[in-house]
């Protein structure tokens, strides 16, 4: 297997590969261009009755993920040499972003620990070196279904996947605007027509109105991405602070 | 069925429940707390090969999805009568946010349209006044594990989902901030002790350690929620908008 190695340890194996087992990305598993490799972290606790957590340094509810049992599972899927980056899937984490989407599917893989949200004991995070990574402002049940987004927002990049399908819509963020609106056939929908420019067959007037839309609608539904926008120089790297 | 009621409108069924139908919101879908029901958009097509896209008005990559088929599929799924908010899994939606989350959870339960990200038609998203919803500045190949990581976080929300398992922790971007650190045992761990303030009884303290490590890591990490939690006032609407 040569081509990018996505490793999860997860309470939850059998969540996956779910929705990435189907459409482009579960054929391009098939074929061998990415690999999934799902790991139980209950094989590596020590107890009979295969604990992972316990409760909370200071109290309080839930419960934290073991620090040691943590190591272990991380140690045995990427040993110290694996080049891989080791995520946390964590509301706490950096937000996810295109370009680190971009980055990630550049490099060999990923190792992806899918945490329960009670938490996972700091030191483990530390010790690992964890990149913790955010989908969201929002909590869900435990990491895996944030990991399924981004193991979906990074396959779709590897050579080969998209196939005829690739445009360049995924560039949108990076040029800072969210998309314009699209429109196809037929052309009366209800009483609403395909706005005349697009049919006009000026193709320098329908950029313009592309961009216009994509501003219009980036300044009323995304002030934090148009702020950016409108300094050119420094608008990918604030976007990709957003 | 009495209870949250979910719809899916997506080419690809098959993904559906995956994650969802494992773990707390499988068993809570086994006892009806919730329904989910995905439904095939492209038994609303017209033609032999079920064609639901065409191409773009003006021009340009990929496929946009057809207004006239996606109004049928929508109007057959939810009539005008049915009082679920209809969404459309996009990026260029509204960051979906943990206030959104909740206010989901507290009512009748959701259509959603997972798109293909090439483009739905913006004729039926008015015509229907689809609320666009985005979870987050990246792409993926289409709505639908946005879709599963929204359903997973409003069905843990839903009466009866979490049972002991709940924890105050949702609460956390709610008052703005980041999660404090997790500790647990073993009291070492390489080397790296429990910090000593969570081993002193001292609730006070301890309380006040967590507030002051929450505080420190959103100002690192997200000064964005950092500088609307700094108006307290205003921190929950701010952090909404997030």
């Amino acid at each position: 297997m040569s081509g990018f190695r996505a490793g999860v340890l997860t309470l939850y194996p059998e969540m996956f590969p779910g929705a990435l087992g189907v459409s482009l990305a579960g054929r391009a598993l098939e074929r061998g261009d990415w690999s999934l490799e799902a790991v139980q972290i209950r094989d590596f606790a020590t107890d009979k009755h295969r604990t992972v957590d316990d409760t909370p340094a200071g109290g309080g509810a839930g419960m934290v993920m073991r620090a040691d049992i943590l190591a272990k599972a991380i140690d045995a899927m990427a040993p110290a040499d694996d080049p891989r980056p080791k995520l946390l899937m964590s509301p706490r984490g950096k937000p996810l972003t295109q370009a680190r989407v971009r980055e990630l599917a550049a490099g060999p893989g990923v190792m992806i620990l899918c945490g329960r949200f009670e938490g996972v004991d700091q030191r483990v995070i530390e010790a690992r070196a964890l990149e913790e990574v955010s989908v969201g402002d929002f909590i869900l049940s435990g990491g895996e279904p944030a990991a399924l987004v981004l193991l979906d927002a990074v396959v779709r990049l590897l050579p080969g996947v998209m196939g005829n399908e690739v445009s360049g819509d995924e560039e949108s963020f990076e040029n800072g605007l969210l998309e314009h609106p699209h429109y196809t056939r037929p052309q009366e929908f209800e009483g609403r027509a395909i706005p005349e420019v697009l049919t006009s067959g000026n193709h320098g007037k329908i950029a313009a109105w592309r961009r216009a839309e994509a501003e219009k609608l980036t300044e009323e539904r995304r002030p934090d991405l148009f702020s950016a926008y409108e300094r050119p120089k420094t608008g990918k790297k604030a976007a990709t602070k957003a």
